[in-house]
């Protein structure tokens, strides 16, 4: 057993590399909501999206292993579970959305939606939200500006403020004042000679903040790309899968029916898989004259988890689940607010957010103090906003209410002891 | 349990996707270096490099089932395996490669490698073999003339030829050839203002049509890439892991010591995980100033699947039966040469070729009928190479002379038909 140091692992991996955490943690083990360090210590998850059915839920276990060991192998062959996959994924998703294509992981699912919209458009430019972030490929990172600016945006990209978290509770005002910045930056792009393929969106919109409403916003929105000849990309990587408990995907919440909805993370519940649905009659050309061939995206094994995955979600009854306990937690966490340096307490199903607010002095600092503060009682969850300044809580979907009071418990203690 | 039909296919995954063979087959099992379909049919694999240590390898299995049961989460919290397996990567790779950096897929390794190297240079022209392939995304699309005129290369990419498969014998006069193109191609890129960031090149030249030698003509190119300020990037997808028999990285036969190195396909035997190698002084301000996280990049099953495929190729001394049936299955093929209408024999390891030529015909309609006539006796090899008139032989690299045997009886026996 070899061990572990920031200085073993930057010389390894690079400095390219972060960690969560003051003091870092080491995992070796993960059931259900919870993570446990190599002496035995129990960590509660309430970040990670990715083992939406919780850590090392047996079902999903079963099917990797028992596919593994069975076959493991690439579209150009023919195989039946992917298809009846497809077929699940395109009746959840609805709308004109007929045909999906797997990838590895949500940046790839991005960058090839960004493919199909330029190729079929024919043009370049882009539209995303002011702190988007929608992946790491070259074309994907040059889409999210919350990577900073020795990244992002590129010079086919024009951003839009994104709703303020907490802010009007008029989504059709908000949905307008997005629609005119929209407006504004399409003519810029077509005056430049990029023309205006896409507007690309998180339906949460989680690195501008955590918006979860006013649910309705993103409609006119997208009225006015379709009005520009463009394409309506919906980011499901954060929204998707029954995060926000009261639709699977989180652009039905806002009432749309997009060109193309990437999904990711939480798809295979740890194995990489990933995809794009698309509507069909922008695959045509794009299909005979570019084609597409991805090694792993939606391999056996990947197709065997994401199967599983669909399968728990729907049996255990998961999206209401998320829409019962996400609901309490919400409230629960609204009541903290005020006599506590914490304002703005938002969220739908289970990803929720709230303002840290510093009198005099730094809140990204506080909101980091809140978050390591939690480490140390051994309760996980991050901090995100485009100054760092907000909460992110975004448990996988299984968590209780017994592991919700757990976290209240815990964030009221800290944010006494912070105050 | 669902059927698949071309139609139910096309009707969910769209156009984009091909398929192999004129009759698609539909495999249910693997094992070792054979595929199964559901009627129990037994396939001879000698096409896939995915499943590097044979399908469903049972220690890669064990490795995968156990991790997926106990913990698979990523690189923000610490863990050991990932920091033991990049050590001994880097160990293998040798040269100046200090750090190494995870993906999904070898279309993100080769993505990332541009990255680094647009950044670190500040340049963004690209060099490429005339019908190379690297990925998918958008950027590596962009480098990859074999996917078709209706995709790249584009704007940044200059191209040069690739020596002639099975042509000179000569490597000094072979990379002089290519350096001189080079020379000219960089300062094409340089007169147009994209300036020269890097030559990325396959390392057995595989969809420019498969060239194993002589080796060492990379070398000169390399220097003429170093001369002018630029990175060499070696994609090693296809020609690393042993896949040469000869060393473990195609590059190491010519002599080479590049600036990055991108790996995948059979890294981890089939789940999803891909890698580049990096030069440290290259990712010194990358690090500090665009930073990397890969969700799924470097995950605990990644890693553990990863680590029992080099487990595996070293203690069942994969590289040394890889150069000794690799050798024999050579000699052989090259003695059905000539009185078949099959010219230009090479190969290096277990990555063989030919060319099949039409005295009055289509070379590449007689190649599809030579691949089709051997699946129709159920041996599984591709065509490939700029005019798809070379066969691709490329099997598993426990492919054994018995395996190797029926090979060449099926081969013989569907060139008597075709001629």
């Amino acid at each position: 057993m070899t061990t572990v140091s920031l200085t073993r692992r930057e010389g390894l991996l690079g400095p390219a590399y972060r960690h969560f955490y003051e003091e870092p943690v080491e995992f070796v083990r993960g059931e259900g909501v919870h993570l446990y360090d190599a002496a035995g210590e129990e960590y509660l998850d309430a970040y990670n999206n990715v083992p939406c059915v919780g850590h090392c839920h047996p079902r999903v276990v079963a099917a990797i292993a028992e596919q593994a060991a069975r076959l493991n192998t690439h579209t150009r062959y023919f195989a039946a579970p992917i298809l009846d996959y497809a077929e699940r994924l395109l009746a959840s998703l609805g709308g004109g959305l007929g045909h999906v294509m797997f990838t590895c992981s949500g940046s790839e699912a991005n960058d090839l939606a960004l493919r199909i919209a330029r190729f079929h458009t024919g043009a370049a430019g882009v539209v995303v939200t002011a702190n988007a972030y929608h992946g790491v490929t070259s074309a994907v990172a040059e889409i999210s500006p919350s990577l900073g600016p020795s990244v992002a945006p590129g010079p086919r990209v024009r951003t839009i403020a994104a709703p303020v978290p907490g802010g009007g509770d008029d989504p059709e005002a908000e949905g307008r004042r997005m629609a005119a910045e929209l407006e504004a930056a399409i003519a810029e792009l077509e005056e430049a000679g990029h023309g205006f393929a896409a507007f690309v969106a998180d339906s949460i919109l989680s690195s501008d903040g955590i918006v979860p409403g006013p649910a309705g916003f993103l409609a006119p929105v997208a009225a006015t790309v379709r009005a520009h000849g463009g394409l309506y990309v919906a980011d499901e990587v954060q929204s998707g899968f029954a995060r926000t408990g009261e639709e699977m995907w989180g652009y039905q919440r806002h009432g749309l029916e997009p060109d193309l909805v990437t999904m990711g993370k939480p798809m295979g519940n740890g194995i990489p898989v990933a995809a794009a649905a698309v509507r069909p009659e922008l695959l045509e050309e794009f299909g005979r004259r570019v084609r597409y061939f991805n090694t792993f995206g939606g391999n056996s094994v990947s197709i065997a988890a994401a199967t599983a995955v669909l399968d728990v979600i729907e049996e255990e009854g998961l999206r209401e689940h998320v829409r019962a306990v996400g609901t309490r937690l919400l409230d629960r966490l609204a009541a903290l607010e005020g006599h506590r340096p914490l304002r703005n307490v938002r969220g739908v199903g289970l990803y929720l957010s709230a303002d840290i607010v510093a009198e005099d002095g730094d809140p990204a600092a506080l909101a980091a103090r809140v978050v390591n503060g939690l480490r140390e009682r051994r309760v996980l969850i991050g901090a995100t906003g485009p100054r760092a300044d907000m909460l992110k809580i975004r448990p996988p979907l299984v968590f209780a209410d017994a592991a919700a009071d757990r976290l209240l418990a815990a964030l009221d203690e800290v944010l006494e002891e912070v105050a």
